[in-house]
């Protein structure tokens, strides 16, 4: 049974990488020595190493190491070992490709599946979905599939922004975007806003936080949730 | 020689699809009697159909007939034959992996090539790079390669946006994007912003419009060209 954070963004206006968030990753890791983090996604442009030590630096006050895939020979065998793991954001057609790669999706998707504590954040929760393809990330990198761990039976899009009503701009507002998506995909997307995180425990999906999701589903009206509703059954 | 305007968008703030591009598209398609429509990107969702009258409705006044390349039962033989060609915007990954699976990419590359008239905007004009790997658009089908026409030696980002520096959001600046792209790619990405295009004749591509675009060159501070200067060059 999963028991997984999956947050929207990494990090608030104003505030510390990952600091809305410390005090759920203190409980989400409160069993761990050790975690794993994945920095494949590389925000920027971020090599693997500089990225592994932002998150340590976040993450040194709390009672657990933070250890990058990337220094790991096995990357499978270090994700079935460890007692944790977190995929920081970035671009998740970088993220998406790597793990193909590495051919470490199914071990990713089985250890989450056991119950091995796992935090996303951006790109990391993108990859939850059934596909990636509700990302809001260029396609700097082909990947040999769209289909990503299907942890969560719907489509996440992260960073989610409402229409600027004032805007004079042209490109396509998030909502058409999605609504294009449906025009050949049935599967639910929510848009999840900064600030917000799905909680994966005891067989629920929950939204947290203090703002609402907008839910997408396929020749519907587009709807709000709000926090602390159950994602569980969406699909 | 190439004989194209590829415009960042179709549609400028407060005025009709097309309108701003009116005098560039009579003089473009000057000895055309019959142009062809590409609705493939489908913006919204909308039909090939819808789409095609949308842009029959909107260049009605001008002299010469649209006919959607969807209405032809050989794709290749109607792209051969024509005049002239028109790509609209929408998805770029629709467009792309809709335009291999008639294989007409080949087609469509040669004939521009050879000087038939094309006009592209926005998806329309992100085909026209080397790949498609710097759209702004949702991958919502899994096309078969991200390589596009490479009528231009360099790349674009249509709708390109400067970085908004009220905002509070922390998803990824179109800046920062393309810096992501710039760790794996080589060629150059040209940020043609709205109500900017690119003029290919005399075997020259020109910025037109009132407006200068962004230039981002790999291991470069990005930089701002002006209008009326000379791209031709600059991979």
């Amino acid at each position: 049974m999963e028991n997984a954070i999956l947050a929207s963004t990494s990090t608030l206006h104003g505030q510390n990488y990952l600091e809305y968030l410390l005090p759920e990753i203190t409980t989400l890791f409160q069993d761990c020595s050790e975690i794993i983090f994945i920095p494949f996604a590389r925000p920027g442009g971020i090599s693997h190493q500089d990225y592994t030590e932002h998150v340590q630096k976040a993450l040194g006050k709390l009672p657990f190491r933070v250890k990058g895939l990337h220094e790991f020979q096995d990357p499978v065998k270090a994700l079935n070992e460890c007692d944790g793991i977190f995929t920081g954001g970035g671009n998740t057609f970088l993220l998406v490709e790597k793990l193909y790669r590495l051919k470490v999706m199914p071990v990713l998707k089985k250890q989450i599946k056991i119950g091995k504590p796992y935090l996303g954040t951006s790109a990391g929760t993108n990859i939850a979905g059934l596909t990636m393809q509700t990302t809001n990330d260029m396609p700097i990198i082909y990947p040999p599939s769209f289909q990503t761990l299907g942890i969560l039976p719907f489509n996440i899009n992260a960073h989610y922004l409402d229409p600027d009503t004032n805007s004079t701009h042209k490109g396509e507002t998030r909502e058409t975007r999605i609504k294009e998506f449906h025009t050949l995909n049935t599967q639910p997307v929510v848009g999840l806003r900064e600030g917000s995180w799905l909680e994966l425990s005891a067989g629920e999906i929950v939204l947290k936080g203090t703002l609402s999701s907008r839910i997408f589903k396929v020749d519907k009206v587009p709807f709000e949730l709000a926090p602390n509703c159950k994602l569980t059954d969406l699909n």
